[in-house]
């Protein structure tokens, strides 16, 4: 997944002068650049400081899809305050959108009380969102995709994390980073609207592992590997929105999916496997060794039974319908377990595309009738967004939507 | 501060052979490194992840002290079952503690049921405290200043942040991590105690910013310059208990602070800077150009006013009496904002001290009797455990208390 943001160097390391900056930069660009550092006069080289690195907010699409995932990611629904008409509607969203412009380059918001606190911006993006209620006080018409999913059998969702009229999505390497942030986004949009849930998740921290590592979820499952990628030509038809108001913006559907841990322990390893269709050693499909091998739904056991089971998450999660796919990002949670209990534990899940009912929905369907993983994980919230086109500098995320 | 993790070559460093083992050093300890793995044929140069990190858990002392704290914390204090005799303290302590000696070598516990996520350990540290009630139950004599500390007038104290017979503090650079060993070591005392409470907290990422910064707390002040460091005298004689089955352990107070970045807002900043008595931009002190400068409390302004305020949090803080000092190490929190607020944050304080009705309280009561920084944090947490000493590989961590 292209990065840009390991690509230059740093507002820092540039302060730092060239050589100290080519040091720095060396570990994040590879063995090439080590040999150049070292042959050229680096006397005082610079830690490599990933809190420097900027993804650039502004261009037709917001940011936060074109990165490889944050390690921290917070998104926050609000609803609407009654008072808040298109003007101020207006309003908020050039105020969230110099806000955001500035913290993701790592300067502090126009009206930030701890500007020492924006200095490292550690790839924050922010990803502004809109419900069908703001849509429709905007005075558009209101895309038919843009409500509630269907009602899934599995389903047992709770008001506290699903719905929401606006959506930020704050993403950065550094939880620090993400607070500060957030709390400056909050403010500025505190006179037009109020917070409705927050979900926090996390995935390996920056630099734990190897770059392009896919995640692993809590249930220490290999997690996402078939997964469109940014900058793919099958990436852009998937994900983008390509006429009207929304024309370079595009769907987010928020899942917040609980995994019961201590069910999920009383299965063993061959059990686990059959439920994912994967080995849990490094995700390869029961039919290959590698991760990325192409899974063979027709091989059979010598019994005369599918190698994949039918009822295993990776058959079910895979239609012959090749439009019915989407991009997903993953984030873990856990927060403090309840009484009795030893965690509470899950995912936040979001899927990303032109048109949920087209794509998301038809594989949820799938999964909710049949997959053996809903033994053991149980949706508890539900949200669709409009992702919103990005803007360029002067203009504001949502100018299209209050055209 | 001395961080044994980035000396060594990793496990998976090693097993990727030397000149690629070299050049994944490279960047952990510096530009020598880079001028050396440059002359070797490093055909396959590692990435540098600091997830390979890891700190030994075996030694006099338990080792979370001797590190600079990682980027992210839990805290867990857990209530003993009413079964649970000196027996199953033993039974309880020997399995907590080859259960964390396995899980920070980045190996998987005895019981673990997703072993996969037991291999980035991430400088994964786990420190076993424990309170009046158990070591009551164990049958030795309670130490005078291990029960609850003595009131203040400061506080809010809630039964949800206070007290606990027993603490796990999990520390890492990485989230996952945290979460993964969080849940080992809560499945391997299920049997014997129950959670009470649960308080994650977080710093500045690994990697974001120069090794060495103190960190900036959410107020955006620069936060613990003044701190006795792990490998010092000073730190050894202040710290470490002496004498009886705590000797080579020590104390360890939890206090958790709500700042309320709301009331923080209406401050403006020469206002901020007198109630702590330093610059917010570097953390020097009032009398001073750099955070290390040691305060000039005399200093008058030309109108006969102290230069650093005897309100301000610095001045307070510091004792005549320089036994009446503690090692700290803080961590932010940062939860979802409840109805109508916007954030709901501040600080896991812990003090570490061998004695803390001489060290820690007297500098909390003249804070208490006054102190600026009071009129926007309040104390809603307490509790102080007896960090025990460490063991030796085949021993456990409690032994001298079941001796």
């Amino acid at each position: 997944m292209p990065d840009p943001a390991s690509r230059g160097l740093s507002r820092r390391q540039l302060l730092l002068g060239g050589a100290a900056a080519g040091a720095g930069a060396a570990a994040a660009i590879g063995a090439d650049a080590v040999a150049r550092v070292v042959a050229a006069p680096a006397a005082t080289p610079a830690e490599v400081l990933h809190g420097d690195a900027v993804v650039p907010f502004h261009g037709r699409h917001q940011a936060a899809l074109a990165v490889t995932p944050q390690a921290h990611a917070t998104l926050v629904a609000l609803d609407l305050l009654d008072a808040t008409d298109a003007d101020g509607l207006r309003r908020m969203l050039r105020i969230l959108s110099d806000d955001a412009a500035r913290l993701t380059s790592g300067e502090a918001a126009l009206a930030d009380s701890e500007p020492e606190l924006a200095l490292v911006p550690a790839r924050l993006t922010v990803t502004i969102g809109v419900g069908p209620r703001l849509v429709a006080r905007a005075g558009k018409e209101v895309p038919a995709w843009l409500a509630p999913l269907p009602a899934f059998a599995i389903d047992r969702l709770e008001d506290a994390w699903s719905g929401g009229d606006l959506l930020l999505e704050v993403a950065a390497d550094d939880p620090l980073t993400i607070a500060h942030a957030q709390r400056m986004l909050l403010k500025g949009s505190r006179s037009f609207a109020a917070v409705r849930w927050v979900q926090s998740g996390f995935r390996r921290s920056r630099g734990a592992e190897r770059q392009g590592t896919t995640m692993r979820n809590l249930f220490g499952q290999v997690d996402g590997t078939v997964n469109p990628q940014p900058g793919t030509a099958d990436f852009d038809r998937l994900v983008w929105i390509r006429e009207g108001w929304l024309a370079g913006g595009t769907s987010l559907v928020v899942r917040r999916i609980r995994m019961d841990l201590d069910r999920w322990d009383r299965l063993d390893r061959p059990g686990r496997e059959q439920s994912v269709g994967r080995t849990l050693a490094n995700g390869a499909p029961l039919t290959g060794s590698w991760e990325r091998d192409e899974p063979d739904f027709a091989a059979l056991t010598p019994i005369g039974f599918p190698v994949i089971p039918e009822f295993s998450h990776l058959r079910r999660a895979r239609s012959d319908d090749t439009s019915q796919r989407f991009h997903r990002r993953a984030f873990n949670y856990d927060e403090a377990p309840t009484a009795g209990s030893v965690s509470e534990s899950g995912m936040i899940f979001t899927a990303v595309q032109a048109d949920p009912l087209a794509q998301f929905v038809p594989i949820q369907q799938r999964l909710s009738d049949l997959d053996l993983l809903n033994e053991w994980t149980t949706p508890i919230g539900s949200a669709v967004f409009a992702i919103l086109p990005g803007c360029e500098p002067g203009g504001f995320v949502g100018e299209t939507l209050l055209a």
